[in-house]
């Protein structure tokens, strides 16, 4: 059945919606494929919806190549499981929480490793059961606290997540390259530039991890590439710490007046101008900068943290939330510096004449992490914890210790990669898809063990695997579109032709129409423009809209012709009318 | 691809649920279709994913046929359009709601009246936009009072709605027409018996309106039919008041002893004894019985009100819930009972000698609603508001009036139908659709108007349509099983084809899967159970699994012989071997 324009439920809008940040979310509610419910909240319109079950056939497809077998688990699901896995206070404000009439604590799934878990732990019990690997397409819910570039960051959302459940190692290690193998296809029919990189974490707990980036200038991820080869989202890039160095020698520290030394910079200046050192002068990478923020614990709880990095180096806020997540961090005030009066600000440091640096590091301390290349030896000029004082020759390991290491400053263009493959470049993305060798902690707290060949209860080992569905249509939107809109690749199109009747007189509607249908008589998917507008408005609409191939028959139809257009070169040629299925057949690749 | 039961993800259990209260429940868990997260909310195990997709397949189809359209609203919305339509407090507690981390409160749809509104407000706004039909295939919330049956009645659950925009009351009975007719196929194609009555509009205001039942015994709603054509739910049943009667003559009222009369047979007994009456002798339809209960309200007031009804009636609490909607109904306590000292329990009437009933009818009153039947000039025997007395004589429109009408008595078996078809007979069944004409009343409340033909702007008026998908998986399995198990009809059945290998010797695994794999080549969907079990368990699961058609190839191999079973009739037949492919696709009608 072919489509017209003149029914089909869809306006193409002049203006850009006013939250637009990006060309694919502009032009997606422009050419009438998604509208705006509320914050991060879409509905899909009929050819939005379209390119949707096009992407999920494809995901299908490919999970059903590796032998994944489908399930739907509903997305309202009980506190309980979820409170074992501490992720209902994990998450946080990110967690759609409510309560049912019988007073019954519920959540908006996230994700489903605990129900999976739970789900095979139900059926399953020995390792002939196993490999397993279940999947499932569904809504997915999280509060984001900035949902933004329309259905690329929503609060509700598609998804593909699967699970794998293995009785050892080797067998997790051969599910994830199963998985890694279908993305790989999967991303490729999509046809949008991706990397795959070494990913953190995050809040899921567990260890190996790759995420699947499109390579988007205004993609909220960056990642670090070398030309060895290393890859790696920037949260995840473990720096390699320098070897300690002896300070048996070193000179003891001293307390230096510093006045009127708002900045770094000034700083190294004073030190070169009035302690000048005989070996090398004073840079920033000599001084360690302390830099205080507030951490919130999921449960409210506030605390302050200080980082120590070299004051050559900024903290890296996605690194920092990484790294002290599940707690959120917040900008450390001026009231809290009132409250925490042993924070001098601006002369933060680690150590002091009269005694450690904000008390004994205990319980009750200020938590103090360490840059991972402050090893124990090296000097510092830094914060004396005295207004207009520093000290220099402070000695990591004899004048002071941390709580802990925080691999948290920004990763900068050029620095080397850990792997030794060379300089690092930097790049942003947009997460599509996330694999993740989640070991055993699910199983482990939810007691998902199985008999082994010995009749030996053992827990299973599981792997986790998402791909962004929804977010996949605003990708191959963004990947896909020029100045004049979008332009869909042949597989993931709404339609594969449109077919454009310009121009007065009947017969020029009534030719299309039988061009369309013969076409649709071929299995070829077929939207009409059958309206009464300008030329110039439908072939705006035309290129808007973006299928791949038009046909448009027009005032030229009276000398037998008619004109095929491809939406992404521009190209356009005639062809005599007579020729017109079989000319367009050939155009896209039948 | 074909599926071996050795890595399906299902269990057969042997114990039925303890929640299961019909045998299709009993059955979707035990044969591993569905699992139970949590009261309504199920996740779809592999075979019940394939008959829900299937089910969905049929629908969208049909609904294509009548060239509405699909697209896909977001379940999570907010809440101020449901405000406007007053759905957000008359749904009380049915409606689950929460409140994001910012304070916004949001609910999670229970259908999308409101959403497909604002849509259609926001893309349109001319006559020769219409008509429209739209539809979605979408979870739906509603946190039920009682869950039950499993996917029968569930919190959580999957639902096509569909929502027509017509410019006139003609477009919409056209709209209404053309759904009609595609429901009647896609029930048709589900395969059960199914009958269409009036339906009350419940809560969701609007006019005409059938629910489609599917018939079965141990179904929620009962519905009326005559023999001359008559069909309604009962609570949508007006019946026909009589003619008011003349009471000019009537002699008046009368308070009468009557100690000891505990029900309404003992009081007529005792007025037959004491109170004879020349005419005729007193029975139960000649007394007045007055039952009070609780309402409360959508926003928690709590009034009481008294229904009136001849005493040989009992009140349908179905029927009483619809006609007091959106207040809910609770039974009248002792508690209210000594906080109403006016409803003297036992004795309630209309009217007293000393004054009218429960004071004048007015703000302040208790409310009062009577049974159609009790028209002006009927003349009953009834309570006098004080113990152990009671009142005769006492003449409707004469002596005492009400508030209004509550048709709310039962429907009985042989009651008249209201267009005089003839008498009714009750069944009872499961709401698998539901039609309507809402007309204007969501366009009003949230503005939609078009321009119609002469430039004036209109009020658009809808339909709404839906579909219970889940619940359709639930009936028909409920329609199709025995004592063995389920039996799949053949479009809806998550495999064409099972191939059972049973009995020892890799010859007949082997020739088993090739068979299976020739089925497959020809595009049967074939589940192979390849495990090693028993043939006394593999074909107890055949059974409860439910796959029309099986395919045994078991012992009798070696002479070249093996087994088609159909599950439905139990018959089975030998075929060589070499015919088995071709044997089983005529079987299968291919």
């Amino acid at each position: 059945m072919i489509t017209r324009m003149s029914t089909l439920f869809v306006r193409t809008l002049r203006d850009d919606p006013a939250d637009a940040e990006i060309p694919s979310h502009r032009y997606l509610v422009r050419a009438g494929y998604v509208r705006r419910v509320a914050p991060g909240v879409y509905s899909w319109l009929p050819l939005g919806l379209k390119v949707l079950q096009r992407v999920e056939a494809i995901v299908r497809e490919e999970m059903s190549a590796i032998g994944a077998q489908e399930v739907l688990l509903p997305a309202l699901l009980p506190k309980e499981p979820y409170e074992i896995s501490h992720r209902w206070t994990e998450y946080g404000p990110n967690l759609f929480r409510l309560t049912d009439r019988k007073g019954a604590e519920m959540l908006l799934g996230p994700t489903h490793e605990e129900m999976f878990t739970l789900m095979v732990k139900d059926l399953y019990s020995s390792y002939k059961d196993l490999p397993l690997v279940l999947y499932q397409i569904q809504n997915k819910y999280r509060d984001e606290a900035r949902p933004r570039a329309g259905i690329l960051r929503g609060r509700e959302f598609v998804m593909k997540d699967s699970y794998s459940f293995d009785v050892d190692d080797e067998g997790l290690a051969a599910s994830y390259a199963l998985h890694r193998a279908a993305y790989i296809k999967i991303f490729d029919r999509l046809g949008f530039d991706y990397v795959i990189v070494n990913a953190n974490a995050g809040a899921m707990g567990g260890s190996a991890s790759e995420e699947f980036l499109a390579i988007a200038r205004n993609g909220e991820d960056t990642f670090v590439r070398s030309p060895g080869g290393y890859a790696a989202n920037v949260e995840a890039v473990r720096i390699n710490a320098p070897d300690p160095v002896p300070y048996d020698q070193a000179a003891p520290a001293r307390v230096v007046d510093t006045p009127d030394v708002p900045t770094i910079d000034t700083l190294v200046a004073l030190l070169n101008d009035s302690y000048p050192r005989e070996d090398r002068a004073w840079t920033a990478a000599d001084t360690l900068k302390n830099v205080v923020f507030m951490t919130v614990a999921p449960d409210g709880t506030r605390a302050p943290v200080v980082i120590g990095l070299p004051g050559d180096r900024e903290v890296d806020p996605a690194r920092l939330a990484v790294a002290l997540a599940p707690c959120e961090v917040e900008a450390f005030t001026e009231d809290d510096f009132r409250n925490y009066p042993q924070l001098v600000k601006g002369y933060i440091g680690p150590a002091h004449e009269n005694g450690p640096f904000l008390g004994e590091r205990g319980a009750a301390a200020i938590r103090y992490l360490l840059d991972p290349r402050v090893v124990a030896g090296t000097v510092w000029a830094t914060g004396a914890n005295e207004i207009r004082k520093h000290v220099i020759g402070l000695v990591a390991g004899r004048d002071f210790t941390a709580d802990g290491v925080a691999d948290v400053a920004e990763i900068r263009e050029g620095d080397p990669a850990p792997d030794g493959s060379g300089p690092l470049s930097l790049a942003r993305g947009v997460e599509m898809g996330h694999i993740f060798q989640l070991g055993r902690k699910y199983a482990q707290s939810l007691g998902l063990k199985v008999l082994d060949r010995t009749g030996k209860l053992v827990t299973v080992t599981m792997g986790s695997y998402g791909i962004g569905v929804s977010r996949a249509v605003g990708m191959v939107a963004e990947a896909n579109c020029d100045d004049k809109g979008l332009c869909w690749p042949r597989e993931l199109a709404p339609y594969q032709v449109m077919v454009i009747a310009t121009g007065k007189g009947e017969e020029i509607l009534e030719r299309a129409t039988q061009i369309a249908e013969a076409l649709d008589a071929r299995g070829v998917s077929v939207l009409l423009d059958d309206r009464k507008a300008s030329p110039g408005v439908k072939f705006n609409d035309a290129e808007l809209l973006g299928m791949p191939t038009s046909l448009v028959v027009g005032r030229r139809l009276a000398e037998g012709v008619v004109e095929i257009r491809d939406r992404r070169s521009g190209d356009r040629r005639e062809v005599p009318v007579d020729d017109a299925v079989a000319a367009v057949l050939t155009e896209i690749g039948r």
